[in-house]
């Protein structure tokens, strides 16, 4: 389908998505918010910050079942399936050690169809059901009576050309995306694709938490690949640093415009040189206590904040999570397996030693996300509505839903405005959810600024203009895209 | 009025209640609202976690006048009224030594009466509102005019055999409702209520605060009791465990299907055997420290969650109230008397030890509540959405309110769904309040279905079946009704 | 314009506001909000706290000119151009020294009018619209076409008689305003208003942060200063308390009804007399922890509503900002410069020491504000809902908003009602904004009123009678004006 058919597939009969769907009931309101969402609707999709695997775009290989595209990899959806008791095993979900107790996807996706009622009201909902009609076609219902039916339909679109992750890319009418690559990464994906002189824009962004962080798994052995990888002598201060330059350097040579990081909590500070050197020393030791190493993550987010007056990448804090909170899941399993969970976060404090440093300076872009929405209209968006350097990232996560995007606009807009966030990320590893993910967050945006107009607290005028910039300028601008 | 006719009556002509309260204000939306609500208006009451009084339903007396049916007991009411100057003496609020200053319910009821503005945009009202005209059909407001007269007119119903409890009971039409016991209560009422043969469904619910919390008055002396009640020798480790398994098999017998813990956080632990023996032990000779007891209680709900993997009883965790508040009532007045204040309440951390412990357990249901709403979408959705053993309670207390029950939705469904929720918990000693209060629950998630099927978050045959979910079907299958 | 016609120009054909506006967008909840409405939008205005400066209603000067009035002085204007890279020098913001770089008022106004989609969706984008309009007849758009249009209009204005402070004061018809000066202040200009024999009612209030914070810039200087001003051997610990105790019998000759308090948290203490003298006496010697000094300024709230008990003025507690959030910014251009931020504050805890002490007093009234709305629902409307001395001040700072006040609203009135709250503050130094600031206010609490009313939550005439209270009797009556 082509990209400008994307609305309007909504529209026939046989589709099962409500084609007002997330706009206000109220008639005047929903009519506004229509005609917004038709503005803004066929827009190439910006994907500033997400998790593709870049290998997709540079082999250009079928995706090899339904079970393994839709369930197996996505944390949402087996994390509630498990929820309900359903095992991980029985989904087919890697153990630690790589192996699958269960490869028939066939049996995975009758498991995953017979429990569809348990996504009722989630996003995760949205997004299935909008990928089904949407990319495949499928209009139907999951459920255990349409199982097979479903698999077997999807199965065989993703043995045809027109279901490759290009054509797919193309079709979902992406204009730029960034995948996420590890500092040590040597972004041969990326090079591929480069030398596959496909057109398709595919950029990455500097992900160097296993060299920042002390307390990452291998710490001294990671900085001694930085070093070798660099060619600097990465276990010197001086050195590190320089690495670090020279990796951002080679990352913006394949498109990175932005830095990531994943910190426990937004904890930033700004140590003297030989402070910070002494904390590096004992880091390479592994003899840092859970302070100090905190300490030294904190410091660098400054570094890193130095840096980017110099390249321009934009530095990204996504802090907050509680990674991996199951221990018999973490054992089993090992990381990533649906039991991050968000905890509470404070920014006030944490950000001002950074902030000190360089939030006056109005060629840096800060962006800061949350997983604490207490923070959105306390803490985030007096920060941000004050700062030059500082923007809000849009609703994270377990908030990149309509209600949570809801709450980030209603919490935020009123002390920080429209003109510091810096519209959505996808922020997605399911790459059939990218569309109907950007598709959410226009309708939401646009019931919003719908609802402002009729309340009269915005011009229609300017509810269309802003319509487009959250849609697609300010992701544009904010990631120099 | 027989419970088929309780919605119907919302429609005659004198009725002061709006048919169609608490649906939302859009026609199409409220439409939709009111045809759930109609499927689901007159289905059976399970009330879950309540703490009526067996010894009402064993004795079956008339309740004693319309103050102390309403005002005296009652805390929201109270409080309200105290908030604004009433003293709790001129309510009759009794006092620590059991006086009460005023015993005259005319006069009690006058105070109410006159102040009964206070009310407005309050749950108390709606509660209220309904029970003076479906419990007593009493339609007019309450005033200083209509004092007298409206207690006149309770107080004349309440000489009637109709109005005693079973009969209310048979009215409200409840299927089962549990109370709530000390570990060491003898459970006679229940007894009674056995022995006479009656069908209404009582069950009680097993409270041990008193004996597994090293702070609580008497504990030592408790655990003495609870060694004589059992015949296992309480005050060595393995004996207190072992009576506890007693206790509960005895609570078992008269219908419990639960145990409920009101810890002043939600912290728990998985000690050693020998730890948590050897803190058992200091506990006894009052020597824990503050932070010793905390752990000790926390230790006891890891205890409590192994006993639920074999006595199948369901365990639910209410913390986060700082109780008597105010220490000139608590002195005056002893516990419980509306000054009991939510605080801040953290899960990630809390919950970690007992659901590393039994979380992945698929046979036990962990059931937790909570006072601090940000909690709801941050940690306890995110939890509840990934461990098989956890449930979240409904919006409880405070919350037990039109907005918080639909801040509750919407801040839990789209991370933990539906299914994950264990309908609605009255949790109250206010008898007549019982349908009002499960009939608000029904109406406010009605209309939080109407509005996603409106806005194109659910197919209206699901809302359908959702509707009689959280109206019925998940409270008696969480609790094992 | 008169009073009476400032709702009316709303309706104007050339006016840019919308009259319905904040009223919800479905038609019979609007019809009622605007039903409601139009009973309390020409009802005087009562401002119990403020920070106009006496000095225009003493003086009657004219006002500079349009940047003087709307930009320079406003820090919710200048912060959100700061945050988007307008320099606070080129706004012509007063330096630590005194200085300002850039004094051409057009100059200034022109970077605010090019600027002026930056203010879309918040709440000063309404007030400036509503000030310009009402208080200006301007009615076209604010942008850089119209930049220096709307200067010369504004400023052409400010030149005649009816736009001085005390002709405005009287179209505004504010019936009571408070400003608020330091404990410190000799009140001259509340003294030459008073002489000049107008009749505009302008009340001081007590502010003695500099003479109770151990931390405040010069506090032992400030003590001496106010041992001279009372007369009191006010370095001594029973001559302080005399002196504070002058002092409010002094600002209470000046129509002061109100202390106001604020600090960084909501902290009380009741410490001995000794124990207070000691710190007291530390205090005088520069030599208080950071810890003491918290408890001392906790502390002197206590001492405050003792004394409020004696002289009824009401205690207002204003906790929870980090001031001064910007190193750079506060060395360069001090205080009060858009860079305070709120911060997690906590009450349960924090106001039980004060509350155990006079917390059940009926005559005296705490107001308590917050910066962290987690606290409305879960902290402040429980507390104010039980102790008879404590209210709850309006939605405050960031949160004087159409999104803020109704989440206040919606958080607290479940569970402490509309009784237990004081009415509106405009809390604001941009005079201008007053009448705007009202209105939002008035419409905020219709529209609440009005969904209400339409949900069935509340009868009609209560909500006439209730729209009434809170647009002008509670504030009255709180604040005993």
């Amino acid at each position: 389908m082509a990209p400008e058919n994307l609305a309007r597939a909504q529209q026939t009969d046989q589709s099962r998505l409500n084609p007002d769907r997330l706009f206000p009931a109220e008639l005047a309101t929903r009519t506004l918010a229509r005609a917004l969402y038709e503005t803004v609707c066929d827009l190439p999709i910006i994907s500033p910050h997400g998790h593709t695997d870049p290998r997709w775009y540079a082999e250009n290989e079928a995706f090899p079942d339904p079970a393994q595209l839709f369930i197996t990899p996505d944390h949402y959806v087996f994390r509630m399936l498990c929820s309900q008791g359903v095992s991980l095993d029985d989904l087919g979900v890697p153990r630690a050690d790589g192996s699958r107790k269960e490869t028939d996807g066939r049996k995975i996706w009758r498991i995953f169809a017979e429990n569809f009622h348990l996504f009722r009201g989630t996003p995760s909902r949205m997004w299935l059901d909008h990928s089904f009609e949407h990319v495949f076609g499928w209009t139907k219902k999951i459920s255990a009576e349409t199982a097979d039916e479903s698999y077997d339909h999807i199965a065989d679109c993703l043995t045809r050309p027109e279901f490759r992750p290009r054509a797919l890319f193309e079709r979902f009418n992406i204009e730029a995306i960034a995948t996420t690559e590890s500092a040590l990464d040597d972004l041969k994906w990326h090079q591929q694709i480069r030398d596959s002189g496909w057109s398709g824009k595919v950029v990455t962004a500097y992900r160097p938490d296993a060299v920042i962080d002390p307390e990452f798994e291998g710490f001294a052995a990671n900085i001694e690949q930085l070093g070798e990888i660099s060619g600097e002598a990465a276990t010197t201060w001086a050195g590190y640093l320089a690495a670090h330059r020279d990796r951002r350097a080679y990352f913006k040579d394949f498109g990175a415009t932005s830095s990531d990081h994943g910190h426990p909590t937004a904890r930033t500070e700004n140590l003297s040189q030989s402070e910070a050197e002494a904390l590096f020393q004992k880091a390479l030791k592994g003899a840092c206590s859970a302070e100090e190493a905190d300490a030294f993550r904190g410091h660098m987010l400054t570094e890193m904040a130095r840096m980017s007056l110099d390249d321009g990448l934009v530095l990204q804090i996504h802090p907050g999570s509680f990674r991996n909170h199951n221990g018999p899941v973490l054992t089993d399993f090992g990381r990533d397996k649906g039991f991050d969970i968000p905890t509470r976060t404070d920014y006030v404090r944490a950000l001002k030693p950074l902030l000190d440093a360089v939030g006056m300076e109005k060629g840096l872009s800060v962006i800061a996300f949350t997983l604490d929405e207490t923070s959105y209209a306390r803490e985030l968006a007096p920060l941000a509505g004050a700062y030059p350097a500082l923007r809000l990232g849009p609703a994270w996560w377990f908030y990149d839903s309509p209600e949570g995007m809801r709450r980030f606009r209603e919490a935020t807009t009123e002390t920080a405005g429209f003109y510091n966030t810096v519209g959505f990320n996808d922020d997605t590893r399911a790459f059939c959810s990218i569309p109907a993910r950007h598709d959410v967050a226009r309708r939401v945006d646009c019931a919003y600024l719908a609802t402002l107009v009729i309340t009269g607290r915005l011009d229609e005028d300017e509810a269309f203009e802003v319509a487009h910039d959250l849609a697609y300028r300010l992701a544009k601008q904010a990631y120099r895209l």
